[in-house]
Parts: structure tokens; sequence; C-alpha cells
């Protein structure tokens, strides 16, 4: 009998999940808004409306299939304990009055999805995470032991892999490699500090670099006569495309910090590969080629011309669930 | 019958090693020199005789024992092809000439002296990660799963385990965090760059920053009465402890470095303590208390207070060569 397994990708606005096989290929899709549940006393709504479409999802396939799990991936997602821990933008406080009581914010969402399936085995991971072991199972580390994974969205996520294990650290929540701090009172990140890789690489931090080139360079661009509530990144993969000095500097800065910062990630697990996933990822060789040069401009001689960098082998819109769901066929 | 493990450590000047058991117990030591085999062609002199003191040791016991492997701590060596590869100080071409036929100074150590033992297993590794097995083995790592080791000698090595395991990397030379870059166009450092945190934490490094701070700062201290050849960062210590402005604000700033840095890894692994060990560490709060305090200053929330930073359990003369033992016992 077919084997299956469901992945569900959890985001700030959609929850989409469908129904894959060892080999990558997805069977069934659907999704829900998590939008539309966004406090605290939300969650068991939330959970019971996502049992309900999962079971729904489920029974339209008109095959006989064993569901061998779920993977879900989602922010602040602790593998350890199956919880979502204090996420920053899910099931929030209705008031500021209760901010402090955080601990109510630990939702035990891997126990609560698998009792809707008589208690099939259930992981959960972040959504870096969760595109790293994709990767392994299904997309270009396959037979990788020691690889990294950097996906580039709104902000920066990775996923450090080691003797062909996933590292979740001690508490869960190891691979924030967005926060390591590559400026020292740089940037204003959203967690708080300052100068974090994220808040220059990724989709709004190459946003910001632009702005900050409007500012010191007077060369005439497109760019400029975007206002920065309008301004979207893919405006600069565009413009550098189209030879603007100011788009090409922005990636050119940009692959700077990252090879840089990718030089240092490499002292401490010496991979065989370097992954780029998400949107940043697709500008090609304008991201690629800095971030090559930097980092093998910046490497340790030990590590010179031995590391590979390259594109996600999974993509398109299903990437997260396939990601999702490999959590699965890995762990078996 | 008594098992027992060799552990090698071998050093620029001398070679050590010694017969432990695998409560980390000693049962015999012996050293020969390493300085007096210099050149590529000593290296099979050394190995003759390394040999012979080796078995020298191993007979010398009064007691029946099965000999269950030899570690190996070394520089530059690779775990996984059991290799010593192009090391800075040892077996080194007589003339310049050669020096860039490096592919002749891969030394295949292992199987060496795996040799002269009729074929027992025989491991070898970095001696950071020789250390970092030994506070797996024997110290006061036993039992944790994700930690990191520092060692601070005349450079900064380190050690990462994650998921229980050594990270070794890909090609064998994972965890050279002395290598990260601290300070963009920082001070110069033995690996040809520029701004390595081992220029600011270790032993040279502090020396460094000593004779900086004699520049920068107008304080009195009795460091300044000590040229920089005959200096050794012991002083530092020594004057710290008395009070001393200067060499107090240096142990500030190596643990202000060393902190900061410490913060970056955390988001890699997510361990559940860092030791430190070695030289340095033995100056214990002077560099202790602000290398947590910038740790957690800098730290990221999600892993704010929960990582331990200890001195390292394995102590005395003998650290390296119980390192070394513990290859074998971890191996099995």
């Amino acid at each position: 009998m077919k084997k299956l397994a469901i992945g569900i990708d959890i985001g700030g606005i959609n929850t989409a999940f469908g129904m894959v096989d060892e080999q990558g290929d997805l069977y069934a899709e659907s999704v829900i808004s998590t939008r539309k549940y966004p406090h605290v006393e939300d969650y068991p709504v939330y959970v019971e409306d996502l049992c309900r479409a999962l079971r729904t999802m489920a029974h339209s396939l008109s095959f006989e299939y064993e569901l061998v799990g779920i993977g879900i991936g989602a922010p602040n997602a602790n593998y350890h304990r199956g919880t979502i821990e204090t996420p920053a933008n899910l099931w929030k406080f209705r008031d500021e009055e209760h901010s402090r009581d955080e601990a109510r914010r630990i939702f035990p969402l891997a126990e609560d999805i698998s009792r809707c399936f008589g208690g099939v085995k259930t992981l959960i991971t972040n959504d870096a995470n969760a595109a790293t072991i994709g990767e392994m199972v299904y997309g270009n580390a396959k037979g990788m032991r020691d690889f990294i994974m950097i996906t580039l969205g709104t902000g920066l996520g990775s996923g450090f892999v080691a003797n062909g294990e996933m590292i979740y650290g001690h508490d869960g929540f190891a691979g924030e490699f967005g926060h390591v701090i590559v400026e020292r009172n740089g940037r204003e990140c959203g967690c708080g500090r300052k100068g974090c890789l994220e808040a220059y690489v990724s989709a709004t931090g190459i946003k910001r670099t632009a702005f900050e080139l409007m500012s010191t360079m007077s060369a005439p661009s497109k760019l400029r006569e975007i206002p920065f509530a309008d301004f979207d990144s893919s405006m600069i993969s565009a413009a550098a495309a189209e030879g603007d000095p100011i788009a090409r500097e922005c990636f050119r800065r940009t692959g700077e910090m990252l090879g840089r910062a990718l030089a240092d990630a490499v002292t401490v697990t010496s991979p065989e590969a370097i992954f780029l996933f998400g949107g940043l990822a697709k500008a090609g060789e304008l991201i690629f080629e800095p971030t090559k040069r930097y980092m093998e401009e910046n490497m340790m001689f030990t590590y010179k011309n031995k590391v590979k960098v390259l594109p996600s082998g999974i993509q398109g819109k299903n990437a997260a669930i396939l990601g999702a769901s490999a959590l699965i066929w890995q762990a078996r």
C-alpha cells in the first residue's frame, strides 16, 4: 500500500498542507487561513478547523494508502517538545495586560494534531529546519551528511546538518544564523538587538540597503521613484537585471555580508555545501556570484575552494509543504 | 581483563602518551621529543621511535590487560582520513624550494601507529577535538548531547558536539572557531587573515591586548616594566589579582570579545553548556565573569539565561593524554 505523509506549513497569513509520498510527489493539497485565529483563545478553534480540513483532504484521495505521519513547519517550533512557543505573530494576547504571562503561549500543536488522526506520529520544527530536511530528503542535499541551508525570505532562516543529522540543539531552537551580529551597533533587528545578519541579508534587508544606497550614492536609479511603503525586494532584482547601478550595488553588498558570515559559519561545521533557498536566491547569479566571491575571500585557508554554494533543489509554491512532510521520512 | 587505551598528545615540542582506562585513570605515561624530528624526511624515524617508546610503555605494566585502541590528538589532524595534513610546525621542508609541494606533507599517522600494534584501532583528531571528547567521556560534559568546548592555549581551539556526536565536518576539519572574524581588518592572525578571534582571545591575544592598552591607557601598571619579548600571559593574571588597572581591563576586553563570539556560536548549535579549558581559563572569575556577562548581553532572546559557561572538568598536565585516549572510548 502507498505510504503518504501530511506536510503542514504554518505561516502568519495561511496554513497550507498536502499529502506527499517518499519521492516528494504531492497527491492532494489545501489551505486554511491562519490570520482568522489571531488570539490566544482562538487556538483551540484553529486546531479544530485545521483538523477538519486535514481530514477532508485525507478522505479526498481515491486510492488506499497508509498515513505514516504528519510533519509541521512553523515559526518558533520546538522539535523536542512538539510545541510552538511564544510566536511573535500567532495567537497573541488581546491586550497588553497579559503580555508578561508568556507561559500561556506555549501551544502543544504536535500532540493536538496527532490526536485528530488517532495518535499518528507528528513532528514539528521551524520552517527553515523543515526546508533543510526537505533538501536532504527530496532535494540537492540527498546523501550529504554535512551541509547548511540558508532560507532568504522576509527574514533569514537557517538549518545546520552535521553527521547526517539536523542540529536542533539542547533547547530545540538551534539554527538562528540570521541573528549572528555582523555589524556592531548596526541596523535595528526585529529581535530587539542591532546588526543581525538578517537585517542586511533578507528581502527586508536588501530593501533597507537600497534605501541606504539611495542616500549615500548619487547615481541615477529607477528605484528613486518608488516610496518606501510600496517598495518590494523583487524591484531590486528587476532593476539590477537592467543594469541599474544602485540595484547592482545592493546585490554586491548583500552578497558581501552573506559571504563573510558564511566564511565564519564554515569554521563551525565545515559543510560540503551551502544551499540558498527562497525569494532572494531566485535572483540567481546576482546573489550567488558576490556571495561565493566574498565567502572565498574571507575563508580560512583550511576551507578554501572546498565548499559549494548551490541553489535549493526544491522549487515552487509547495516547497514548504514538502519540507514539512520530509520530517516524517527523515525520522523513519 | 582490564581494558586500556593509549592516548598520544603530539605538540610542537614534545609527544606525551599514556595508558588510560575507561574511568580516566592513568596507568603509565612517558614522553619523547617532537622537536628532534623537524623535517619531512624525519617523519619515518619519528614514527619508529614513537612506536618503540609506546611498546616499552605497554610492556612496563605489571598486570594483564587488553589494548582496545590508540587515540591521537595532533595539530591539523584529519579524523576521516587518519592523517596529519600540512601542519605549520611539524615535519617541514628543509628549504623553501619544495614549499609548494604540500601534498607530500600529508602524514598517515593513524595507519603508521596502528601497524606497530598489529593493526589495533587508531583514531586521530586535532587537540581541541580531543579535549572535547575527553570532556564528554571523563569530564563535566558527561551525558550532555549538545555542548561547545573552547580551549585557550597559545591559540584558541574549539570543538562542537551536537546530538551527542563530535562535529568533524565534511573534510574532517570542523571546529576552527578561533578563526571567525571578530574585527574586520583587525589584528594580524597566524592564519594569514586579519581580525580572527584567536588574535584577541588566547594567551597570545591577551598579551597583545596588554600592549595595546599600555599604549592607549595612561594608568600606571607593573606590566610596563616588562619587555614584549619576556612577557607571558600569566603575568597579566598575577597583576590583575593585585588590582592592576591595565591587567583588569585586559580581562574585561578579552571576556567581551569571547562573550560576543559565543553569543553568535550559540545561534548555530544552541548548546547546553560552553566549557573553557586551558591556561587563560585558569584565571577563573577574571575571565569567566566578563565572558558570561557579555555573552548574555549580546544573546538573542531565544537563548538568554539558558547556556552555562563552565570550567573544564579535566585538569592537570595529563588532560591532553586523557582527551586523546577518550577518542577510543567514545568510538566504542
